[in-house]
């Protein structure tokens, strides 16, 4: 039987066009204790160390060869063949992002990366004459020490007592000099503050394009070659997905651009290509995005892609071929955007501000467009697109569905191994190959973050071979993870503890933040609430137990796009962020508690707004996935809380368990099924159950039967 | 013995040289159902209908007759010996405020009352040619069209769609004319948007300072007559209630203007002159304030007030005589300041801007100074007053100690009268009578606003003759009251119900604003958190039933000083408003249910803010009057309530306890005794209480009985 039920899957699969998972189904077994799907005993056994990188010298050794990439730039900043103009640099600045400014840039952008070896988000700065420093955000300061040489000094960015960059390239070189950047990959607000305060300081800020790709493209060194473009083309992102037709989006958009008075946009943002042209590339790591510009005008749609990113069913849902209305669109150059924007006829562009997670347009970008046709706003995509329609709110379930069954499968079988063998490593290896399975499934949509004992107290731990612990019965487990799938994307963080009997510290922390999920999950407020003030009533349950955690409480996400979307950041540090919620949005709320020294405890939903009457919201859980009831101490919840739980439990067991039994994972359907047993209400509570609870309660038990008992023999 | 404890604290307040109150204190009796206290029966009988308004005629009297108020001030608007310069008006402003902008002014100060006979604030237009209009708040707009003539139009000011002053003069007398209204009055914002505004429609709006003045003091009719300034006299507030002394908040006011870069400020805030001199006056009808003005500088203090308004150990605390250094006060004509400010030598002077309830300096103050030495910002007072200093919070503790002996007197005798004979209006006046009894007490701090059943489901209600509802047993009574002692300012709102079982309704109406309160009592927050966003949990209880209420949640109080105090505010939809709360801050939390044309429901605290380890805070209530248990529905409420609804009513207990029996109230010690009967934890709750509330347990208990009574027998 479910070995039909197997094969029915595949076919129905099949027959609807999804595509099936490259890797074959777990096979669900008939043992009373089911022996664990293969393809987790196989990665267990083949993945445990590949991706660990080698230990790095701590020799200056890039700091002092002339052939290493610090070496060929500090040569190349004297040199006119690279600088392209007739003037030497007293030092280059290198920023971290594409010419999208995307969070998480692909490889082949990485070019902090290349000259550092640090390979997370910051700003270098190389100075000719000698010395070389990387600011980088506070959580980041100690992984990136760990990366660099010696060659550069690390610089917490966060820390208001270090230089800024231009106080510490003027301390280096006095108050003359000229500076070299790359204007194409910062913001035009953060380009204009560097520029200003280096002019305080007598220094010039240059715009150099093309300087550090060319050192790049030149490097022979096989492994710090830089990799290719991907060649992989877009495809069409179906209607059943989108809801909207490309052309109902630029109307929209047109819509919004007239009421602000421009006539035209540049879009800059890749998701907001992606969400625009119903298009998905594999540009990205962690988003399925096209890397490309579009520009919209009241006369023509432009995109800036090369042609050949883009697939047949692309290129003709979009029409390009011989496009000269304002109904189809014209495919130029990706390179020709600063050039076009630089004689565009348009009056008014709107070219994108800052938004939350959005950086907006680049300083390159933005400077392309003569000062007079400029008005920079916030990008009206941002609400068009955070605002999922009925298409994409079912496929946000689906995701979401899928999703629930690859982590229910991981944590199912976690809990049956236990921690043999086990390390963080293994278990984010486990996770990511587990939604590999999954129907749909594009890639993960953040790197996956596992963290143990007192590695999960620190809110910006990220495991390397150095750090990573294996994991015993004796603390908690933090899993944070995301998919994308097809239909959607899902970000979900869990905490296990593999002990029967949890500490009763780990289990206050984990039912304070539980208690915390609970709060804002049961919420119903009124439209006008800005998102931001949601906070407090998530913290307050931590506030309560003198706990907090540094991050924001939640952020949007996106439908099959980025994990983190504008416009709602719920964090009360955010005060400027008045973004109200609005239905079909989608946010997180992940509070934590971090015992620093000793364990770590997160919970992460996603959470989908709904409509009530009256102009009030609710939210309804996206993530269906259970707690952990060994963590729970049931005394604390409140019955309110209880109804939450029992609630969310059993439609758990009516969304899940089915799509469980149909993929064939009877094991993993009775673990759900026990880890989703409901609370008695407190208010509700037998006598029997409480007489065992609570030693007290025997005593007046029985004194009350004797009493009774004293009764009927008078 | 009982006798005794009355005698002991008679003479106890004697020897503390503590000012008894005026009116004999209520005896105890001996009977069982002890009788009310005489002072309350005579004021049932005598006090009923004594400050009933005549109901007034509709006719437009005021409009046509010359003698009028209308009428003189129509004539004056061309009259040279009013206008005193050589123009005419076609319309005059009247605004409702004094010279301070209180926001409860003084008899002699509510010229809009005079012209108007509306009592309220607002703001009048009077045009030359004929016509009269009044802006009020939406809440206001039934209560002022009840008060004015139907020579008055009367516009609510909250509704956009309709016109606001300029437009409405524009469309009475076209595109070109002279506006006049007096600077004095108004704040210089206002007074500039609206200046901005009617200039744009072709107005010319002119300072007139004493053209409404002149006509008020002319007034011959005794019922109309402008009523004297008030002669008594402003009396020291001494160390014991201050704990600093004027010098040092002096100091504390120049270190504050130099930190901002001003060398002098102008206060106009009475509130801020009474802290700032650690004076009390008598001059308006719900603060204990002095009508003065002070301008400090780096050279010297000067208060402008008639010196007869200063008792003579003020003047010697204030070291008025023979004053050349800046270490003591030069006394000047309370008029003297405009004239002064004008030939001011200081080059930067502090001009206050307007805060939340504090609407900063008037027009004609910020006009006096000329325009580059302006520095229009918050007045730095407001910090240093809201954060009370040890003194200030004992005393602020022991008004409330008597404001509760006050509350609880009245609740309980009501409880036992019952509602017999009683209105809205009565039972007002008994609350204001008995609150004055206590030792200490000055004033009400504010109107008593006492409304029954359905008037009760309207925040803005104000008890009238025509309106006022008898008290029966099936509804809610709403008593917003509070008290001015010589320690300290109280604000207090109960709702009580006098049938033994309210509806259901009601008790879920009540129990759910109870744990709105509950919410904010019990929240521990870091010191960062804007208090606008303590708001959302508070409301969190009622969203969750689709109920709000339309005002804020809470407010700062003064330490007897103003009801209403800056900074803080405690309102979502006031997002601008960002202040963080500190140590002892007061702020109310006045939750309310109206259930519109039935009931409603509002309860109010003042919270004192205390500081934590860790830059964390938490709140304590200084109110200490019981809730009402029958309005209660046990059941709804969560353990954490219950164990803060405990905590809460054992204070009451152990501090107002002792002090009711100090006072010889007996009864009211017992009615106090019965309200704070502590509840029990739904986790605790015994067997016995369960299956009395419980029909299905008995089932169970029996059937438990049962069948250890067959294995008893077996």
């Amino acid at each position: 039987m479910r070995c039909c039920i197997l094969l029915l899957t595949a076919c129905f699969a099949v027959c609807h066009g999804i595509r099936l998972a490259q890797t074959p189904m777990p096979l669900p077994t008939t043992t009373t204790t089911p022996l664990p799907p293969p393809i987790l005993t196989a990665a267990r056994t083949t993945l445990v160390f590949d991706d660990f990188p080698t230990p790095r010298p701590s020799m200056c050794t890039d700091g002092t060869s002339k052939e290493s990439p610090l070496g060929r730039l500090r040569s190349a900043m004297r040199n006119k063949s690279y600088t392209q103009m007739n003037v030497f640099f007293d030092a280059i600045i290198i920023f971290f992002s594409d010419e999208h400014l995307s969070e998480e840039p692909s490889k082949e952008e990485r070019r902090l990366e290349y000259f550092s070896r640090w390979d997370g988000p910051g700003t270098g700065v190389v100075m000719g004459d000698g010395g070389a420093a990387l600011w980088v955000a506070s959580g980041d300061v100690r992984r990136a020490r760990a990366s660099v040489s010696c060659a550069w000094e690390v610089i917490d960015a966060d820390n208001l007592s270090q230089p800024i960059i231009p106080e510490w390239i003027a301390d280096k070189i006095g108050r003359s000099g000229r500076i070299g950047a790359d204007a194409r990959l910062t913001s035009v607000n953060e380009w204009q503050l560097l520029s200003t305060n280096l002019q305080q300081m007598g220094l010039t800020l240059i715009p150099t394009p093309t300087l550090l790709d060319q050192l790049w493209n030149e490097e022979i060194d096989p492994d710090l070659r830089r990799p290719d473009f991907s060649k992989i083309v877009a495809n069409l992102h179906v209607m059943e997905y989108t809801g909207l037709t490309w052309r109902e989006k630029i109307t929209k958009v047109r819509d919004e651009l007239q009421t602000v008075g421009a006539d035209a946009m540049v879009v800059t943002a890749l998701d907001e290509v992606a969400w625009l042209l119903n298009v998905r590339g594999r540009d990205l790591p962690y988003s399925p995005l096209l890397k490309a510009f579009v520009v919209i005008s009241t006369k023509e749609v432009r995109v800036y892609a090369p042609p050949g990113k883009l697939s047949m069913p692309v290129r003709e849902a979009l029409a390009v071929y011989n496009c000269f209305t304002n109904n189809c669109t014209r495919v130029q150059e990706y390179t020709n955007i600063y050039a076009d924007l630089r004689r565009a006829t348009e009056s008014k562009i709107l070219i994108p501000a800052a938004g939350t997670f959005h950086r907006g347009a680049s300083a390159a970008i933005a400077q392309s467009v003569p000062q007079a046709k400029r008005l920079q706003l916030l990008s009206p995509i941002i609400y068009l697109k955070a605002q999922k329609n009925e298409a994409e709110r079912k496929g946000m379930a689906k995701a979401h569905l899928r999703d629930a069954v690859a982590m229910c499968t991981v944590l199912s079988y976690l809990e049956k191994r236990g921690s043999s063998g086990q390390t963080e490593i293994t278990v984010a290896k486990m996770v990511d190959m587990t939604r590999e399975t999954q129907a749909g499934f594009v890639s993960a949509a953040m790197k996956t973050l596992v963290a143990f004992g007192a590695n999960g107290a620190d809110p910006y731990y990220v495991a390397t071979v150095a750090s990573a612990k294996r994991i015993y019965t004796n603390s908690t487990l933090v899993i944070r993870s995301g998919g994308q799938y097809d239909e959607g994307t899902t970000v979900i963080t869990r905490t296990v503890h593999f002990a029967k009997h949890p500490s009763k510290e780990q289990k206050r922390a984990y039912t304070t933040v539980l208690r915390s999920v609970a709060a804002l999950a049961t919420l119903q407020w009124p439209s006008a609430l800005p998102a931001a003030h949601l906070d407090p009533l998530a913290r307050a349950p931590l506030w309560a137990s003198n706990q907090d955690y540094p991050h924001p409480t939640g952020h949007g996400v996106g439908a099959a796009l980025n994990r983190l979307e504008d416009p709602v950041v719920i964090d009360y540090r955010q005060d400027v962020n008045l973004h109200t919620l609005r239905e079909g949005y989608y946010i997180t709320t992940e509070p934590a508690w971090y015992e620093v020294g000793k364990f770590g405890v997160r919970l992460g939903n996603v959470l989908e707004v709904m409509a009530k009457p009256h102009a009030y919201f609710r939210f309804r859980e996206a993530t269906l996935v259970p707690f952990e009831p060994n963590l729970i101490d049931e005394a604390m919840l409140t019955d309110y809380e209880i109804n939450w739980l029992n609630d969310y439990n059993s439609r758990i067991r009516s969304v899940v368990g089915p799509e469980l039994k149909a993929q064939g994972l009877l094991d993993v359907f009775y673990w759900v099924f026990n880890k989703t047993v409901p609370y008695e209400l407190h208010s509700k509570r037998k006598m029997a159950l409480r007489s065992a609870a609570d030693p007290n309660l025997n005593v007046e038990l029985l004194s009350m039967l004797a009493m009774i008992l004293a009764y009927l023999l008078a």
